[in-house]
């Protein structure tokens, strides 16, 4: 990997973040933020790092912007820009969930599943590939709101503890996929940076991943 | 306006939520949520508030589940969903301005503007109506980046200040619109609930809109 052209590297703000960067330091990469600073180089001036928000980052990987990202695929599958996986990382998985007032049985009625999500374009796959009916209202926040003040009965959301569901009365229904977290790169970067991508992800490899 | 059938308002969490309560205590309405609760009812039992975040506002008044609600017009556009627009509040009021590069001029080509913003539905038709094609990107935060990272040149975003853009090097190129606070209602809500929103509507002149 040349030290004059660095590779360009999106990571999404917050906890995400702070995991990558514990995850890079294992293999040797450190970098570091200043106040106030959205762009960094890591010590061995190997990478050029951009924080952008979490469901904007496969659209700055899509345009190019940067040419690596890290993200998951729970915003992978929203974005809906294709862009190659190149390796799964070995912290941040999760799972998408079907979630309901505790106790509930699920009723797939005729009409079908009423769910509340910030998740329209996975919900309205996963349930259509089981030919189940959906009807779906999208929120932006605070969906385990929705059946508390009975906009929607169920949700579909990221459980990790299931404290917020439990806070609410809602427990998880059925889990329908485990969500991971991803290297991805824009397709023509790859080709371009082939060989600088490959020591990047053997540098990575060093870490051990667990 | 009957005690034991409170009208239900649906509140923005955050800023515009402590705007609210202040104009309302001045009408004498004053109200408290507990420590981790979502819903409240004033002191005298008027209202039942529910906080829910900002963009998911209209959705909840549209599907009834708060009767009125508390909304900038910038979310109002974007959502595009029909409530009835009962009073103009005396405050919160911001622009939605178009940005770029410090003395930057607006370069319409013949391919148009190209612009990041979270605000797609007002920019594609703010252009449109001017018969300027307009590229969008659309962001879901810190759309002030996308210059800086060659994304986009412009933006088109809510400016109040102007302290977020000056940081980035960026200014305003042109206000597009200013962007008011309205307390806005269900219509079929407002249909059932007319004499009581009207009630409420006279307490609230009586705070004495700056």
């Amino acid at each position: 990997m040349s030290v004059d052209t660095p590779l360009t590297l999106a990571l999404p703000k917050g906890r995400l973040e702070e995991q990558v960067r514990e995850h890079f330091a294992k293999a040797g990469i450190e970098y570091h933020f200043e106040k106030r600073k959205l762009v960094a180089r890591d010590k061995d001036k190997r990478l050029e790092i951009f924080l952008v928000k979490n469901a904007d980052l496969p659209t700055y990987v899509h345009h190019g912007i940067a040419g690596l990202g890290v993200c998951g695929e729970d915003v992978l599958y929203e974005a809906g820009v294709p862009l190659h996986r190149l390796k799964e990382l070995p912290f941040g998985s999760t799972r998408m969930c079907l979630a309901g007032p505790k106790g509930a049985s699920i009723d797939v009625s005729e009409q079908g599943l009423k769910v509340a999500t910030k998740f329209t374009r996975f919900t309205r796959d996963y349930f259509h590939n089981q030919n189940i009916p959906v009807e779906m209202v999208k929120l932006n926040g605070s969906v385990e709101l929705a059946p508390v003040l009975g906009l929607t009965p169920y949700i579909v959301d990221l459980v990790e503890t299931g404290g917020t569901l439990k806070a609410n009365n809602l427990e998880v229904l059925q889990e329908l996929s485990s969500i991971r977290v991803h290297l991805v790169a824009n397709p023509a970067y790859y080709k371009y940076h082939y060989r600088e991508i490959e020591h990047f992800l053997e540098i990575l490899e060093a870490a051990g991943d667990e």
